[in-house]
């Protein structure tokens, strides 16, 4: 059944003995798999390789999480450089900084770490393992540093191996396999889809959905955006999320970018979500010239937490005293005679709070972030676009149109890299005055 | 046409001035494209990545060859990793050798040539330019060491890429796009293919042609192995290359591996070999369980060449003054009765030739170190193996049988490694006592 | 947009005048789909054949059901054979019967509504409306006779097309397009799939479920078994369709085909089913040779509607006049009580339905009729096998397994054909006694 | 290895005694055969269909072309409908003129011949096998009426299973598979395809070859037609076929259509050819609208055939005596001081020849008869288009082209159907005058 080498490694590998200990129910240790990838990482690899990294693949799959986490662990502290090696190589090219000292020094730092990931990818199904490892390692990173030394080789092998090149960009339809289908429900993070019948509906005849893949991830979207097309930029959600039927209106001049969706969290902080944008942008244009207008109905996540926390802890003058104590009223947003005796002040501040405040430099709504950095503007606020109780709860269902103006893409962005500038449109700049 | 941003790059690019100049004819030069690499390297590729990288990857392939390498050489010399910053980490490495001084020295050392491959093969076509690239590289480097640094960053970089997880093990049949049938003909390196007839025999029945293809190079193969199914392990070479139609014969116990090609220059030492010819041993053991020996029908490419080089001028006992004579005789293996004459002590040379004569530690021939590194073992010396010009030109007409035995490789694999240990069958014992 | 002549075949048409009477909202009326079969007949249908049926496919589809009707009765009994020509060559073969009266016979006989049918197919989706047009043939045919020349010239016609050899036999799995499985959901004809979730559970991995689809009908099944791999043939459907995840027991010797369902009512008595249960048992012995027994697991359509209505009429001396009392009951077989105390009586009488029980010398149920002439024989009758309301309501519950022995398909087959043989088991046999 | 029901098919046959005479090499006779064939129109048939068709097929496959007429035969002879069915039929058609005596007729008529032809389709490759048998039958008719009741079955049946609607419109490329490029090689009827770089060539940028496919029918192309991209309509064929490397004129305005062929000789007579022509010119205006031009370049096969053996004949003033002498001489043509001499002439007879000349009502010239037919006009007269053997051997060097006119296509078609109108240009005009 197996290869011959593979079951020469694992007899071979059984005879490592007592450090190599498997618990009753057969299973690997973390410390079994270790020795595995010893194993792999010495020449005996060079025979073995895919065999070996089958079985590592396969252990660390049946491996509840700690004993996941242990073997982490172990990968971070075990297979870093030498540091003999570095501290010989540093000292060399100090002594004389050339092109072979330079050379020197990268290999010293190179980890075996690195090897181990790449060789772990020969396997079948490797690929799928390691973006779990690495969403392990993400979560293990908010509390302890211990996996640092892994994310660090991690990512820029995963950013390698995704680079956009390799992407293929797709249409999500409903011929698509229910394996992809299921992956879009479950990954959808903007407008939860409730059943396959509103699944059916956001892939309408006046709907398309896009996506990326990488070829080794079979049926695995890497990240989708939802678009409607519409007559002009809608600024409500409601409609848009309805189950009617869509015909494709024949007079719609608008691609509306509703949803953008990560299904990767193992893949966080590779951006795909801007060549995303950019590619359907381009798409949309050359196969329907009669759409003009491109343009997002976006969530702002964190305007009512930012309101509450932030901004009404500093001095203002926005808000009367009376108008504050009902903001700090539990749920005040979804009390419709609030939010209505608020609306001019709220549409006010949302537009301060998208165009002015900032965190390390950069708009403080991580959505207005995504958007303005990739060469959209600030086009509507949409009072009551979203009352949903998500949507009330986020930002007292107000929404927000990003503008997409192909020709205006690059500049806009340069002007937001270069000199922080957040453009806008002439409506938002009347709220502001 | 073009999307907006693209335009406005070029626009951009053209008013920088005298420093871009064009020829006459408007073609980039290499300067012109080097400017084009700086702004993809600046924030203004992020929102223009796509377009710069095909606008750099379309000049660089309407250049002329010594273009081409003035621009490579200047890659090579610009966009290095910064010496101060690397002075910097180094010292700061030394006077804390911690995980945060590591990556800051791994940080300070990766160059920007790089980022700027990898953004490369954003362009449609990009990972085609690049493997080209790296061919001129390497042709570059015999003669001069100046694109190295170029070789330094595209080889891992380029190994990253075609990992062995991301190839596809596929078979070429007369199926297959003529395009794929094409590049076959053009890059088998063993027994030449002289028409489509000769190639439909090579596709026959009885034969198989399996390669290992890359996602992102659409129908072109990187590596191909050609089988052929016989009766026991063949001899010579004649009968298989004959154009005769080839029934599968129902007796078929071996499969030979007669010829391996390499059909990417471009990524040469990228070791896909070794992999392939264990994916084909599993395979058919697998698909065809009636075949039990897998051996190949190799040739012996230096060993004329080392005879009448190496051998004759060091003392030894073998051959009498007269043979000696003969085999200074230019063209002496075209002659049918030198060769008889001589038949015993040849053969006997050539297995002393395979078994122990070593450069650098490994088997003098790269046939031999190829197969017996990846734990085949030497099985048959063949007299009159290939009696074709190039045959006898390069082993007076002797081939080998290198056989693998799948329970056998590893042990093979480890003992070569290991300590150099060389397996042979008895009949080579036989021929060397 | 159209292509020239179409647009002149539209302008021609209206030309036709008064007779071309469209309804003002522009719709085509029957009447006037029935000039434009004319022109489709005419030679004029020769140059523009494909734009002119794509009119009349579209205008058949937007029309309303009563529409449809009229549209169909006019081709039923404006397109047949001419009489004349008719009986001049019957006369023309009566005087001399010889080959080319044959022929002339053959000709006067081919309705001209044969080239409409075949001509309408030209149309991209023709295909589809055409089975479209025979399922309303077939309902109306309920009713009245006036659509039968249409069924007899679209009966055969459908037969050449959906030939045996043009079906492609596949395999429907969680990765097919969710079109194909919402059609498997809405066909469903023996057990309900009530969700995504039991649709998923029926494609699990100790599941299969096998189709024919047929090229020219992309993403439509046509008809579909559900199989499912079980240690021993099962005597319930509960715990087969519980939503339990279904790993394949690997002691698994069975394959059980629990559902048949035709998907398109259109190609009614066009038989793919005998076809596909051979082909997946075919499947299954070269697939998974582990499994040795084939057997359903089905209902019993008619048989309470049998009891009551036919059996219990008739004079007999099985069931007492109490008995008799009970089984009058309206919703009898819901009584748990009733069922227990008559339960042998209800065994025997259905073995006796099952192996006696005829209409036009054929098994007067319709399941039993279809896999006995398939070759199987009714193996086991189980009692409590479907507790559902539907199968208490058919069946009181009880259920039958028709047993496939690959060795015995064809003389069951024509000991069934020939002689009216039914085949039982010895189990069978024994509740006979 | 064989299913069961085939074993005993097998064995039955066996035992049909002495009549069933194999050969001593265990071939099928013709005899042996058609016991099969009536095995399969028995009930049998339905139990055992697949498996009995494939031994069918495989046992004509195998035989040898004498053997297969002789099958034919027996097939053609024994197959056919019942003359005493037929009669009474006929007989009750004329004493009761009725629907249900139609319906009678119709099935005394229908011959188990196409029965037996649709279970032979079965059978995986049956298809080819019954386009093979047709392709003799066409042969044989030549000679002898004996198959003519075959062909009366198999063209039907064919018709509608290569319906146009059925048909996929494919584009073969240099990614097409060498199988398919073979078979262009192969059947390319107009201008010889000499190599595998002519056939590059053909398949160059300049260029496009279109075809169908019958879903059945894998890589095997029913038709293809040859296009070239021009500025302007080309008057020499040697400039198309010439073996320069082709970028698209970017120029180009005219879509030429210089070669057109059937691959399928078994399927003559079911045609494809003009849906294919009006097919590319829908694809080419809708995917290259800069193409406005359609025209042919097409030979006049059989002109100096007809000026030499009908117009001579004839009466006429055209040529004078002497030159009526040169054009007796063998091979006249391949003089070219003659052709210059009598240029005026031959264009003027040529003109007359495809304007006027007729058999059956037809165009003389089978070229233009088929494009006439499809509604092109005649728009040029040659002189020295084709100075190939064959080009001169045909018509002295001449060549015409008929162009497609997308408005004028129906119009022209049915001026030529209804009034035999043939369309041409004011050249051709000034020629006749």
């Amino acid at each position: 059944m197996f290869p011959a080498w593979m079951d020469f490694m694992i007899k071979t590998v059984s005879e490592l003995g007592r450090s190599y200990i498997r618990r009753p129910d057969h299973k690997h240790t973390a410390k079994s798999v270790n020795l595995l990838c010893q194993s792999l990482l010495t020449r005996r690899g060079e025979a073995s390789g895919v065999a070996l990294a089958k079985d590592i693949v396969d252990a660390y799959s049946e491996m509840d999480n700690d004993c996941k986490i242990q073997f982490l662990e172990m990968i971070a502290s075990d297979f870093g450089p030498d540091n003999d090696s570095v501290a010989k190589a540093a000292q060399a090219y100090l002594n004389n900084p050339c092109y072979d000292s330079i050379k020197g020094l990268s290999k010293a730092l190179k980890s075996s770490r690195v090897d181990l990931i790449e060789m772990l990818n020969f396997a079948p199904g490797g690929i799928e393992v390691i973006i779990q490892m690495r969403e392990l390692v993400l979560q293990e990173l908010k509390q302890s540093k211990k996996l640092l030394p892994l994310e660090v080789d991690l990512l820029p092998l995963l950013s390698a191996w995704f680079n956009r090149g390799f992407l293929e960009f797709r249409q999500i339809t409903w011929n698509s396999p229910a394996t992809v289908l299921e992956q879009v429900v479950n990954h959808e993070a903007v407008h939860e889809i409730k059943s396959w019948k509103d699944l059916q509906r956001r892939l309408g005849k006046d709907r398309n959905c896009f996506t990326f893949f990488h070829p080794a991830l079979h049926q695995q979207p890497l990240i989708f955006v939802q678009v409607a097309y519409t007559k002009g930029i809608p600024r409500k959600i409601g409609p848009i999320l309805a189950q009617e039927n869509g015909e494709l209106k024949t007079k719609a001049d608008s691609a509306i970018f509703y949803s953008i969706s990560n299904a990767q969290p193992g893949l966080k902080g590779i951006s795909f979500g801007n060549f995303l944008i950019k590619q359907v942008v381009d798409h949309i244009s050359k196969e329907m010239p009669e759409i003009k207008i491109f343009s997002t109905l976006s969530p702002i996540p964190r305007f009512v937490n930012w309101l509450q926390n932030d901004y009404l802890k500093r001095s203002h003058t926005l808000f009367t005293e009376d108008e504050w104590k009902l903001l700090l009223k539990p749920d005040w947003y979804l009390d419709e005679q609030i939010r209505s005796q608020l609306k001019d002040k709220l549409i006010l501040s949302c537009a301060h709070y998208l165009t002015s405040e900032k965190k390390d430099n950069q708009p403080y709504d991580p959505v207005a972030r995504f958007h303005l950095r990739n060469g959209a503007k600030i086009e509507n606020i949409n009072w009551e676009g979203d009352l949903s109780e998500n949507g009330l709860h986020q930002s007292a269902g107000i929404m927000v149109n990003y503008k997409y103006t192909p020709s205006q893409i690059v500049t806009n962005h340069e002007a937001y890299i270069n000199q922080g500038v957040i453009r806008y449109s002439s409506k938002i700049k009347k709220i502001l005055e």
